[in-house]
């Protein structure tokens, strides 16, 4: 069964982490949560998940996508597993996998390098940071390059998620 | 475009309903929430939803299909908004239209009594209301009998979402 990779760490948007966890699923896909340590973390709304992996003995060329989930958590993964979280966005980046992120997930994003010339969307917050970062910051619930499916805020889960399973079953 | 009603009330289960919510508008459908009025409603995760009907004014035949999350909302509508509720579910038992419930959402399944004879879950607390009102409780993360599909608790997403959209798509 295909497997996809969510990254995440403490405080993450409950429900950016959950509707893909589970919708993943119901597509019939094997889905792993990786996060800085292996004991359980909470999301901002008090859902929690024990992570399947820690970020640093996460192998990435065993999974079709990645998914990064918003909130906090990219944030705290820069701060406790950075150099392991770009190592794991550089792979499905240079391989050109399918990649969905959200909200603040965009943050991984700029941290592997990979927004130069690209565009997307994220959390109106971090517009400057993508843009300073080189990339193209759109106002949409959902921008699709290539690889690359973004989204801003949890009420674009629906577009995003549609547009996301439309390229894991190829366009 | 087809519609889809889910009804709830305060300390709804959050994800229970946002899952459903995001899902269905996936899918293409329309999808109007229905609570006890029309102010704005917090799950016990503390997301809020504005509902877009109160109960006392649905028209159930404007609906295809019914959604009852979980949580702590389906016994609060019983407080407030029980006969109007009945009325509802009510027309979609005997119209035969598709209804998912979760979780607390089969409550309302037993104050419309309409579990007699039928096969369903349920949040575990309250498998033996489920059978004392005449309903065969079964401990599966999905169950469908007919038009009824019921599952147990956050985790079973997935799977009733799956064979919910399974039946909305005619089987």
């Amino acid at each position: 069964m295909a497997k996809i990779l969510i990254i995440t760490g403490p405080e993450f948007e409950d429900v950016e982490l959950l509707y893909p966890y589970y919708r993943l699923l119901e597509e019939g896909y094997s889905v792993e949560v990786a996060a800085p340590w292996k004991k359980r973390i909470s999301g901002k709304h008090g859902y929690s998940v024990e992570p399947d992996k820690v970020l640093a003995e996460v192998k990435p060329e065993e999974y079709i996508a990645l998914v990064i989930p918003g909130g906090r958590g990219p944030e705290r993964i820069r701060y406790y597993a950075r150099d392991d979280a770009v190592r794991i966005v550089k792979h499905f980046i240079e391989n050109d996998k399918p990649i969905a992120a959200i909200c603040h997930g965009p943050q991984l994003l700029i941290s592997a390098n990979a927004v130069k010339g690209r565009r997307l969307t994220s959390y109106p917050g971090i517009a400057d940071d993508i843009r300073a970062a080189g990339g193209e910051w759109i106002d949409k619930p959902v921008v699709v390059d290539g690889n690359l499916v973004t989204a801003r805020i949890p009420s674009d889960i629906p577009y995003w998620m549609r547009e996301f399973i439309k390229l894991l079953k190829g366009g």
